[in-house]
């Protein structure tokens, strides 16, 4: 890893995602391109009912069940089409015609995962921080929780806004859970739970599978008829239709990794220290100012800005010359995202933290 | 290539989905897995804005514009969820509550289709071929057609049965076809069409992707408000969520294996020759007996049935054994299936033909 980017050379890479994996799961990767060992043929050109492929997906399964404390009346599911599907089929699914669903709108995906539940009934937003741009975790004494809510919905990680909440809403409603930009990056309160998803590409995986987790007792809930693709129920029994196979492959890779580091409880050991290098690197001096309230900061989209959008984009293509990649803030909000989810390296914040000392006294 | 098989070695591949990918498009993924020339970064870890994948997507789009003679008013898309999600997307955008579609009959997955449209409405057979287990395609002079019908939906090959519509079916409706086991194994008249779609795991691509194409009259005719993720209309304007890059990024290297090969027409005449060496080889003794009638029959997947099942069986599994792979047939059809797309070299082909020789020698 060097700071001269030849076509060759691997970077840091800050993306917001699709975000960077682990070096040793794409060469793995690499290695069984051609065939996977004992195949004959590549994984993603056998049968996704073959013995290799139900091998590598029960593993999956297995590893997550294991790394989550998952007890057996969850259902492990690898679906395509994206997060931004689920925000439509947790819905359809699970928002009764009788009833109401809550939201807690505190970015832009919760946003459009409440749009979606509107289309399909009685969604109500519980909480908002839309009136400081998102820059917060609202306050649970300040929500507006309807009894008997079907479930309350919320956003564990904003990638845009740079906030997480910091642990589980206690509510009475079954939690459901976009977790996509913050899975597998510490443990969770698996009790808590109803459903969570998450779309692969930013701690799991690469884009194009999201992993959904249903607790069973949940998925009897589920109205009835719904169309095939869209029933969870379909997709909990026997393998429908042909699963993103590629996908699943690497999020399998992913999870040994995972497992490898020490589980979870290890990973959130990392990711708080890499985060809190970030931010006590911000908080340092006046240059850099984090976007975010201290109290509802992300671990995984550290947001901050320099004293003006000169300067903004000066930092941005500066690191990118020092080979630290995709810096540059969400197009509608600006400044700078470090996005630093499980697979960057703490050398990588290391090197950031270097590049903005070394910014800042040549432009501060 | 060799007969046996050991860890590492590649054999000839007749799986029916996900199947054979041209291998030279494996070396290419393979040597650019940890870094994408220039990015820093593999593809699978870059942003789905970014310079790079957008570039990747556009040549991808541009060259089925080319491959297909596909006019400006052709949108392209690469959605996930699989061929099954549009079985409902297509009603659901494209049948209105006042109008009625037409469905030909001719398999699984068309059955498939006809269910999901009858959940969003007046969906109606015009032909099926479920009387001999979909043996044969319906003769367009026993189809009954309703006039002013919102599409003729269609299966242009079906993988299970092994048959194939020799040409478009010439209709007054707009004619909407799934065309996932056969695309861009030959030209298609593309003007007959409003809409095309292919889940890429048979000749394009690895399992993930589904290319949807469709003119933008037909476009404009669609039910609205639809849920964001479920209207095309949203997919045709900008990138609306993440996509499945990887799955992407191969379609666009397959698109420029095809075109080195001579582009669709030369790749028409390959796919006739193999079809015929084993329709040929099938047809020469009693011994094999082709499933599907000769006028029906499919040059993708090529269906056929030896004296009992103990010799069927005894078939696979010893193909099997001289590294031939994948040669069962479905699982509620029984028999042979030999998937020979795009990508499966006529090397294959030929050795396919000498073991059905050998096997009937001392088998027969």
């Amino acid at each position: 890893m060097t700071a001269t980017a030849d076509f060759q050379t691997r970077l840091f890479n800050f993306s917001a995602g699709p975000g960077t994996l682990p070096e040793a799961v794409l060469r793995e990767a690499q290695e069984e391109m051609l065939v996977y060992p004992g195949a004959g043929a590549s994984i993603i050109e056998i049968s996704h009912r073959s013995p290799e492929y139900t091998a590598v997906m029960e593993s999956a399964q297995g590893r997550l069940r294991s790394l989550l404390g998952l007890g057996e009346d969850w259902h492990i599911l690898f679906l395509g089409g994206g997060a931004s599907l689920q925000f439509y089929m947790a819905p359809l699914n699970f928002l009764p015609d009788n009833g109401s669903a809550d939201y807690l709108v505190t970015g832009s995906w919760a946003k459009k995962a409440l749009k979606e539940a509107r289309i399909v009934g009685d969604a109500r937003t519980a909480a908002s921080s839309e009136d400081r741009a998102f820059a917060y975790i609202p306050r649970p004494e300040t929500w507006q929780l309807t009894r008997g809510a079907a479930y309350l919905h919320f956003t564990s990680n904003n990638t845009i806004y740079g906030t997480q909440f910091a642990s589980e809403p206690r509510v009475e409603a079954p939690l459901v859970c976009d977790a996509s930009s913050d899975f597998l990056s510490r443990p969770m309160d698996i009790d808590r739970y109803a459903m969570i998803y998450a779309g692969a590409q930013k701690n799991v995986g690469p884009a194009g599978v999201t992993v959904v987790m249903i607790r069973d007792a949940f998925l009897q809930k589920r109205r009835q008829p719904l169309p095939t693709m869209l029933d969870y129920g379909v997709h909990a029994g026997s393998l429908f239709n042909t699963p993103p196979v590629f996908a699943v492959y690497l999020v399998e890779k992913v999870l040994r990794w995972i497992e490898g580091i020490g589980g979870l409880e290890a990973m959130q050991a990392i990711n708080e220290r890499k985060a809190g290098r970030l931010y006590e690197r911000i908080d340092r001096t006046g240059f850099y100012r984090g976007t975010a309230d201290a109290d509802s900061r992300s671990r995984m989209n550290v947001t901050f800005k320099l004293p003006n959008e000169e300067l903004d984009a000066r930092f941005v293509k500066e690191a990118k010359a020092a080979g630290l990649l995709a810096l540059k803030g969400y197009r509608s909000v600006g400044g700078i995202r470090a996005s630093i989810y499980n697979a960057m390296p703490e050398a990588g914040v290391e090197a950031l933290v270097s590049f903005m000392d070394e910014f800042e006294r040549r432009a501060g």
